[in-house]
């Protein structure tokens, strides 16, 4: 019987070992992380998760645990596409999107987890199988760097072995950023894949200008330059420069990665499965970025990303975040000789938080 | 001084006199209203609040006490377009509409409390002064009611003086829903306003057969046809019938409204300041509206909106709602011998809630 027995939810807040600031959400002193645990009544159990930059752990905490808890206790756990309707409309008159969105998907990545389990199957051959690892890149939260400071953070991923970077800009002066952006290409050198990330902080005039500064130092992508409800301002600014641009942190229905696509000309969808509806979510917009002739890539929680990116044919660069959750799981996180990630290649997601680690960062639990 | 000293929660759990119910949500067997109470160094006090259909009344609960009272004590009460933004970005990577709007609208309502009892003047005035009373229309939630009873409950409005009703359509045959029409124009006669609500339940191609199947009732507006984030399915609709198209009591941000006025071709916009992020967020959908061409009206909380659409001189049609918060309140919500509801003549919003009467559907408070 693959019927829903119990669920527990956790409460995590878990310190950064150093300030992390970038140019809208300001500094990161720590980060939050609300666990599902679903345990059917044959016994097997599904671990799902979702994180955020420090603020709303509760009010996800209190979703999972008030509202959808009830709806699913008794029900069918592989009925994963029915579950995720329920939630989603059970849920839409204080939901479409925003922070309901979290609460689904550390719910669905939970029934994930079991449907994986249940196979005998690794999730980066159930979600589809294309490959077992996935081009990736550093993503620095380093907007409060020094250039030094930021430079040596810099060396610290090429010696870890990683092929491609990312900073954040949005400072006060954008032409500080075109000096830190010059300064790492001149560091990382020619072969190293390179974005710059701006946390939507820019007027449209700005970003087209900084853009224009900075395509000669071989830019990647251009993330999330201003407010992402403003879809036609992207379209205006991925008009007037060839850097690609990304976006998809901050969209949490696949109805705004939809019109996304359809008005803000991006050049790369960034859909983060803790914020997006899960797994179920984070596959529609694979499958919409595919159907668009798009690369599928991701934001945050790399050590699941990873099975999800290594699975599609049109995989673009993972991210990886410097908010270190694989550091606080039994399977370690594992990049490659070539700078790939590589997928856990064990029976479910392929993350389970340890208790040793975690445990001490435990604010409550049901 | 108007510098903010205290915020205080409260989250009640109020029981509906029967169940309600409408085509996507279900059944409502109850109401949940969250009140944030903001005190001033001067002793002023400001209530605010919002409410839902019975669901995520505790994670809006927690926004407001564990993230967004943080960034308010000590701060300036007068300064509302800064606090509404702060806390809209504070809380933006969780948010971006959603739960987080809710959670902003019980604020934003008490800091215009606090600015209208400062100005000494009633909210009607503060907003815009336009009127002191608005159209209105009595809205069921009275899908599950028999034929028989959908008309008693119709003329139960009659004779409380209203010149408009809504009801609920999207039963499993729309051919039932055109049927209940027919019942519901022949009983209040030509002179009665008329819509209809499809609570988001139906496919584009059935909310268009039904729409041309009910144009000879004289509808004024066909209410949320298909789900709010197909605006382009909207158009669609609007584009196949002469009846209006209304939606807004699920659009959470006033971005949502914008690419909704840009391409789901609507008659008339409802947002509700309980979702949109209170009167700050109204006031900007009112503007869109008028700007478009639009009649602005709402959803829910009559005993609020009554003072923010007698303001406007573009006032379409206010929902008197069958959540009767209202009855919970010590200023009566009157509708005078036009049909027309009167905006409370006291400085301030009007709302304020009887401890004797909400008392005892107290569940939690900070
Ligand atoms: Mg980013
Ligand atoms: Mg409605």
């Amino acid at each position: 019987m693959s019927n829903i027995k119990s669920v527990k939810t956790e409460y995590y807040q878990i310190p950064l070992a150093e300030v992390l600031s970038d140019a809208k959400h300001g500094d990161h002193t720590h980060f939050e992380i609300v666990v599902c645990r679903i345990t059917c009544n044959d016994g097997i159990e599904g671990v799902g998760y979702t994180y955020t930059g420090g603020k709303g752990g509760r009010a996800i905490y209190s979703l999972v645990e008030d509202e959808i808890k009830p709806i699913l206790i008794g029900a069918d756990s592989a009925r994963i596409a029915k579950l995720w309707e329920d939630m989603t409309y059970h849920l839409h008159y204080v939901g479409r999107g925003g922070l309901v969105s979290f609460a689904i998907s550390a719910v669905d990545i939970a029934l994930w987890d079991i449907k994986c389990k249940r196979l005998n199957q690794p999730l980066w051959q159930v979600a589809g199988g294309a490959n077992n690892s996935t081009r990736c890149y550093a993503g620095g939260i380093d907007l409060n760097f020094s250039e030094e400071k930021l430079l040596a953070n810099i060396q610290g991923y090429l010696d870890r072995g990683f092929k491609g970077v990312k900073i954040k800009v949005g400072k006060e002066d954008y032409r500080e950023d075109v000096a830190r952006v010059a300064a790492v290409r001149k560091l990382i050198g020619n072969d190293t894949i390179f974005m710059v990330d701006a946390n939507y902080s820019l007027t449209v005039e700005t970003a087209i200008r900084f853009a224009r500064a900075i395509e000669k130092y071989d830019i990647t992508w251009f993330e999330e330059p201003t407010i992402p409800d403003d879809y036609q301002g992207y379209a205006r600014i991925a008009q007037s420069t060839s850097i690609a641009l990304a976006m998809g942190e901050n969209l949490h229905t696949v109805y705004e990665f939809n019109y996304a696509v359809q008005q803000a000309k991006l050049g790369f969808l960034q859909p983060d499965a803790s914020n997006i509806g899960g797994i179920t979510g984070w596959m529609k917009v694979a499958e919409l970025a595919y159907i668009n002739n798009l690369p599928i890539c991701t934001h945050g929680m790399h050590e699941l990303h990873v099975s999800l990116m290594s699975s599609q044919p049109h995989a673009g660069y993972m991210e990886v975040h410097s908010f270190p959750i694989d550091q606080y799981t039994k399977q370690p996180f594992v990049v490659d000789a070539n700078g790939r990630a590589v997928a856990p290649d064990v029976a479910g997601t392929g993350v389970e938080f340890d208790p040793a680690l975690v445990g001490p960062h435990l604010i409550k639990q049901s």
